[in-house]
């Protein structure tokens, strides 16, 4: 009878330690065995052990992740820009004035060389028409509508199947690990919230990026409502990626992934602290799975950031050859 | 043998179940029983039931709390106020000038009646002189240093030790029941962040605040570091604060407290939600133990918000009546 409650005791305690404790033999099975692995599995074992002089306290496992590019893909073009163009024909019976006013005509007309003429400005334009003007409530409700219909052009997928799942993996890894995962992303934080915490079990109060102004309103019926102005708050991109890091998280990461050139000051401020630190960069090089490119790319440029990983003897992910699978559906 | 190795087994999974579970028969013997203090159990009781109808998931569990006033003492000064005074005097020798220049002269002179003569601006020309033209990790030295030292004219103690012990339980009793708990405050963040998780286990990453813009700059070691200049980024206030928790935590809260008109925007927003919500004032009403104050004060004037909270049935905690103990030192 004793030896019964006993056991049932531990079958009850069993249910409530977390996961993490019974990993698995492998926790990135996406991974190819080489020395990129290895550097990362080697890594995170040496300082979550306590006896290693590299041990971080779990408190300041700090793992801060990029988004477009290095958790997920961002080509033809950013999928946050896909949305806005998405935005642009769903609210054109509202805007007659857009049949003849570019960048929006450009969008209705499917002139993919008159948007690109319009440049920066008028990208910045199709972003303040379709991610403002709203409360956030309304923006967030558009955002889980696209997000859970919309079909990428190449792999005719929903968007977020086009997540990394090798990066989903290290992910979950570092979490088990006792590291809270951050996104820090030059994409708007209110496009991202609304999935992260069901595609990268990352939640809303972890993701971190551009933002937009918003201001507090009480209605005349005495609920209040945050309004989203057509005013950029923050751009979170470059030299914006270490100052938003101690802004919202106010540690440095112990870990930061990137892709690009704008993910470079982000892994600077991140090498130079003084605990063991791990700075990585995921090289687009698989035209065949996902897509190549890096130092003339428009998108995801890599350029100076790739000299000093290398320079500095950060861990660069071949996509091609250190990735067994890129996508969770191939 | 079998036997002893189970037990074995079963004392370590214990030692891995998170406290919460093993919870005191009362988790705040600070608070005197009467409605106020059985509306927070209840609350908590609550919507911790997965059989109630008024059950919230653990992830949405968000409770944002006030500093000053809230979590700690306000008066005679805010604390920040009185690190911006001894800053001052620190860094006279430097500032030869400040002898014959308000608002410094006034507080090198120990002449507070000039002092207040120089009103919102002399206040702000002290936070600029003491709070900005820094390292981020210089700043935080300054605050670590002062925290650790300096005196509270009235109790002759830290002025960490004057935080309310009430709340102090409450905020471990809520993450006990899987609450997150944060810091939505006035204050600047950064004065904020060295303390909070050893004082009221708030890390670093969950307190919100008023803020200083700071930039990246590689130094000419290569070394990068962040500058804090001396303009304004945030004012955390009033509706700033609604506007805040969108942007830092990106949910809405489930419990929220204040003490003052300045939470009064952060207490409707989260009356707004739409599933079981908790707004809660600490009224200063013990002059011998603490102050009183509330309409007529200069620091933490609650006058609009206590009428809104008396109409909506919000939980007015009266610090007289309702704190069987104040500090934890009484």
């Amino acid at each position: 009878m004793r030896k019964l409650t006993s056991t049932a005791l531990c079958v009850a305690l069993l249910l409530l330690v977390p996961n993490g404790l019974w990993a698995q033999s492998d926790p990135l099975p996406s991974w190819s065995d080489g020395t990129v692995k290895q550097s990362i599995v080697t890594f995170i074992q040496t300082v979550t052990d306590r006896a290693s002089p590299q041990f971080v306290p779990p408190e300041q496992r700090i793992a801060t992740f990029d988004n477009d590019g290095t958790l997920w893909a961002e080509q033809p073009i950013y999928f946050q820009f896909a949305f806005a163009l998405a935005r642009v024909r769903a609210l054109a019976p509202k805007h007659p004035e857009w049949k003849t006013k570019q960048p929006f005509k450009a969008v209705l007309d499917g002139d993919m060389k008159a948007l690109a003429a319009s440049g920066e400005k008028g990208m910045f334009q199709l972003l303040i028409a379709t991610h403002t003007g709203m409360t956030t409530d309304e923006f967030t409700k558009t955002v889980v509508d696209w997000i859970g219909t919309a079909q990428h052009p190449r792999f005719e997928r929903l968007y977020t199947d086009l997540v990394y799942q090798p990066m989903v993996e290290l992910l979950a890894h570092l979490r088990a690990n006792g590291f809270k995962t951050y996104i820090v992303s030059g994409g708007t934080v209110e496009f991202m919230r609304p999935w992260t915490e069901r595609i990268y079990g990352i939640p809303p109060e972890q993701v971190v990026g551009t933002s937009f102004v918003t201001t507090f309103k009480l209605g005349t019926d005495g609920k209040p409502v945050l309004l989203r102005q057509p005013k950029i708050d923050y751009i979170d991109d470059g030299p914006g990626k270490p100052v938003s890091i101690q802004k919202f998280i106010g540690r440095r990461p112990v870990l930061a992934f990137g892709n690009s050139d704008g993910d470079q000051q982000m892994l600077q401020w991140t090498a130079a602290g003084e605990a063991a630190r791990f700075m990585g960069l995921v090289h687009h090089t698989d035209a065949a799975r996902e897509w190549a490119y890096d130092r003339q790319s428009h998108v995801g440029r890599l350029d100076k950031a790739l000299d000093e990983a290398k320079g500095r003897g950060w861990t660069i992910v071949d996509m091609k050859s250190d990735w067994k699978k890129i996508f969770a559906f191939e």
